[in-house]
């Protein structure tokens, strides 16, 4: 059989026996029945065995992968015991006479479809949620089994049509080796799952759920993006031996940890990494970050139904700035809204929520939300060294704005006896395309840029970037990005500020040798990103970079600067 | 009583009595009735009804008011005469026993949620349509009257809560001396409607509909955005006075009708309307319009269910070309999607349309439907000065792919012995930042550029200039937007090309004096805004703009740059 093409979506080679997970049929049809109470009785019976097992599986996720991945659990036991989805199930039962398994997912239906139709990301994963609950209360009406990726206890690459974040949530890495799915695309959920869990897999491979039998031997190429059922002998030495070189590179690699990033010619640059809870500093250190380039303080504010104190904010930043002992920590101020959205502040259903109210321009509105979260940083900036980033700004009056009140609040607190750091650097993210063509007038003001370069290409292309009928437009190499990111490195630098990244180009081994030749000085991105990329750029010389950027602004299409940059890496 | 202040949405003075255009009580109760049949028929007649109101107001529509404005009525009668939603709610009627008015209620409503809940402009019309219907025939069905605009037979002045597009279309410009509301802004549907019909209009007073009773002198000040309820005579004389000063000014624009537009130094730029339909071109030639500078071609595409022929846009096109007599005609090819959609087309329901599947990029992919146009386009090119633009252009391949589509229809006319005229200008919008960034690689390979404000704006800006929340962010003056409109004319200078601009910002008296600094070529405009703009320029000496230009693009802050320009005004 032909290798199976798919995108390579985490890297590293797994070699192991195949595990469909695929969900039973749990198609319904209505029926009428006689009597209702038996059925209503029989349908909390399913409730109370579906409870049963997620509780199960929530307390093994718990130990095995933690509090945040256990989460997800805590939610479906919710939807199990939400009056709003289980008494209009009865009440149909009883009213219409009809059997539960039917009752049950009429009920459930209209609310997944209601869900997915209100435009929201929120939404959307509690629609999910619905369905996965949904699901195993079917299965156990319908006496059918219903498979958990958490009951696997063996070595195997799973494969699906795709995975759901609760299908991997309960990923173990112990005994998953690869994965590898239908449909998804490089930045999709289990894409960016596998790769924090260092999981190799291959997604988008349109049919790879058709072609293989539970138990086939396959092997997960994530560094090529390839597929292999049932190989020959040989085949599978030849892998290994990829596997081993791949296992030694990585030890190459782990050889840079301690090691600063400089070029043969000298120049050092910063590399730093994104994250998103203190629990992912342990991450960092590990892969020789030199700091934290982008702190998301947004899933402080996730997955639960009101704002976060004042004190559970000081914790969290306190913990990361400690952890990092020293080193450079950039805290991104609340990037809500967008696809990110906070059920419980009510904001309005937008038609284009990417062009919208969301990140600084919604706590510009809400004063009480940002002000807490400026408290929190300003007392825990003395347990470590801070920096403040505001994200989506758009005019300078939106930055002296937020300024204005970060000064508001020290002062408060000076007022009150709380100490705050002195000279903590106060930055912003560009990545929007007003604040790039205007950076030389921020950079009179700001103490730094951090550019996000996923949201940039978005605005500058206009192309939103999870919409696959425009992603060929996502062109990170297009010269206009290029000009852009240039045009605010040059801004920081002749004010004497620094420039940074923290989208996801600022990791990757092909823009690298741009960035570095445009003269960025802080690099951040996925920590198991780090180390590469220490690799790569301790062999590029910063005045060939130079050369090379300085020919790519010129070129006009994206296409022509990849072939450029590819013709450089092989010479 | 103090006056009232709004949005001053479309210029002139208006003072007539007030016309309290309110839709009565319509709120209907679930009653259970016996004889289903006998409120069947009674559905029916209310049905037939609401269908001979409408064919009245139709025709008068159509008498006085023109073909397009009676099509809103036929969209009504359609709607009146769908199974769709006839049949569930006589269904209902029969099956549950309920009044029509209920069962007509829930329907109805059921549609008009799902349509607004679909995020698609077309069918929020048609939701709206459909609410407009159900107001019809349940006042049929309740006895109540049913206010139509269209019944407005002496002179008023209309006060509402916010005019409909069902409401705008039967405004009567005889009898309809302005109008005023409670909701809506510059760019709501009410106001572009009041300036097209050259209808004095205050937008956005928040309670004018409160204070007002019929029958109330009003005057409406449309230049300055107050209404004055029953104000003194003396005040009632000033306003008069006012009336006839801006009937002088327009007097004194009608004579610069068939006068270049020269600056007091000797530049000439060129006034262009923007057009809808052939029947516009009309008012671009009163209006002593030089030009069309975008011809919006989606309304060929609009309100019917299925695409337009060849035959059927290649009259259009001819006809516009032939009624400009040579004048240049810059058409626009289909832009459509965002939120302009073609419902016959199946188009996905996207997240963020605004940065989605529009435009050339629908085109490119759906190349059945662009290469109908292009043949339209070069078969009509030989009876005018025809120029195409296309819209949406992001890259330069898209841009190349486009123009290679359009010269192998060339190619195919010529070996069908179908002649089109030689040196047809192909330009691009430039409504993309990446585009405006990357203005000198396409200078090299377009013929124009015009560029596209509206779409600029909020690109550059990050902003949904359709969302209210974050509409302090449309920011014509920042300097960011100056610098890319500075890139796009200069690099046009450089290849010796053109640049024009057909977005809102190039009518206004604010940006026009930045625009001429900036080297303009061509403003394309609504044809009523071409004479003031004449009168405008002719006073500006382009030295003088061209230094203040080059000052704006140096300032900070959207707010320092009208600063600027207003005391340049003053002085």
């Amino acid at each position: 059989m032909p290798n199976i093409r798919g995108i390579a979506a985490s890297a590293g080679i797994a070699i192991a026996r195949a595990f469909r997970l695929e969900h039973p049929d749990l198609t319904v049809a209505r029926k009428q029945i006689q009597d209702a109470e038996a059925e209503v009785a029989k349908f909390e019976s399913a409730l109370e065995k579906s409870r049963a097992e997620l509780e199960v599986i929530k307390e093994q996720t718990l130990r095995e992968m933690g509090e945040e991945k256990a989460e997800i659990f805590e939610s479906h036991l919710l939807v199990l015991s939400d009056p709003e989805l289980i008494d209009p199930v009865i009440a149909k039962i009883r009213e219409e006479q009809v059997n539960a398994e039917f009752a049950m997912n009429e009920v459930a239906m209209t609310f997944v479809e209601m869900f997915e139709n209100m435009n929201s990301e929120y939404l959307k994963e509690r629609a999910a949620d619905m369905r996965d609950v949904t699901k195993r209360v079917l299965a156990h009406l319908l006496g059918v089994k219903f498979v958990s990726p958490s009951a696997i206890s063996e070595e195997t690459v799973v494969v699906a049509e795709d995975l759901t974040p609760s299908d991997t949530a309960q990923l173990n890495r112990t005994y998953v080796k690869g994965f590898t799915t239908n449909i998804g695309g490089r930045t999709s959920h289990s894409a960016i799952m596998a790769r924090s869990l260092e999981i190799p897999a291959v997604v988008g491979t349109k049919n790879v759920l058709d072609l293989v039998q539970d138990g086939d031997l396959l092997i997960v190429d994530g560094l090529d993006g390839e597929v292999l059922i049932n190989p020959e002998p040989h085949v599978v030495e030849e892998y290994r031996a990829k596997q081993q070189r791949y296992a030694e590179q990585r030890a190459e690699w782990a050889k840079l940890k301690g090691e600063p990033t400089v070029t043969p010619d000298g120049h050092h640059v910063e590399l730093a990494a994104n994250i998103g809870t203190p629990a992912d500093v342990a991450g960092v250190l590990e892969n020789g970050g030199e700091a934290v380039g982008l702190y998301r303080t947004e899933f402080l504010y996730m997955g639960r139904d009101q704002l976060p104190s004042e004190e559970e904010q000081y914790k969290a930043y306190k913990a990361v700035l400690e952890k990092m002992e020293g080193k450079p920590v950039v805290v991104r101020t609340l990037d809500i809204g967008g696809d990110k959205e906070l059920p419980y502040l009510k904001l309005p259903k937008e038609m284009n929520p990417f062009l919208g109210f969301r990140a600084i321009r919604l706590c510009l509105e809400r004063e009480d939300i940002f002000r807490t979260q400026l408290r929190a940083l300003l007392r825990a900036s003395v347990h470590g060294s801070l920096r403040i980033m505001f994200p989506m700004i758009a005019t300078l009056d939106e930055f002296r704005q937020a300024k204005a009140l970060l000064l508001e609040e020290k002062e408060k607190l000076a007022a009150e006896g709380t100490p705050a750091a002195e000279g903590i650097q106060l930055g912003i993210m560009v990545e929007i395309p007003s604040t790039a063509v205007m950076a030389d007038q921020f950079a009179k003001e700001v103490d730094f840029f951090s550019i996000g370069t996923n949201d940039l290409i978005q605005y500058t292309m206009a192309a939103d970037r999870m919409n696959e009928r425009v992603s060929y437009l996502y062109q990170p190499y297009n010269p206009a990005i290029l000009r852009l990111v240039k045009m605010v490195i040059d801004a920081a630098h002749r004010e004497g500020k620094w420039a940074g990244m923290c989208g996801e180009m600022a990791g990757d081994a092909l823009a690298i040798p741009l960035l570095l030749g445009l003269g960025l000085d802080e690099f951040s991105m996925s920590a198991t990103s780090i180390l590469p990329a220490r690799s790569q750029i301790v062999k590029l010389p910063l005045a060939d970079m130079q050369k090379l950027a300085a020919r790519a602004i010129e070129l006009s299409t994206a296409e022509e600067v990849v072939a450029l940059v590819e013709a450089q890496m092989r010479a």
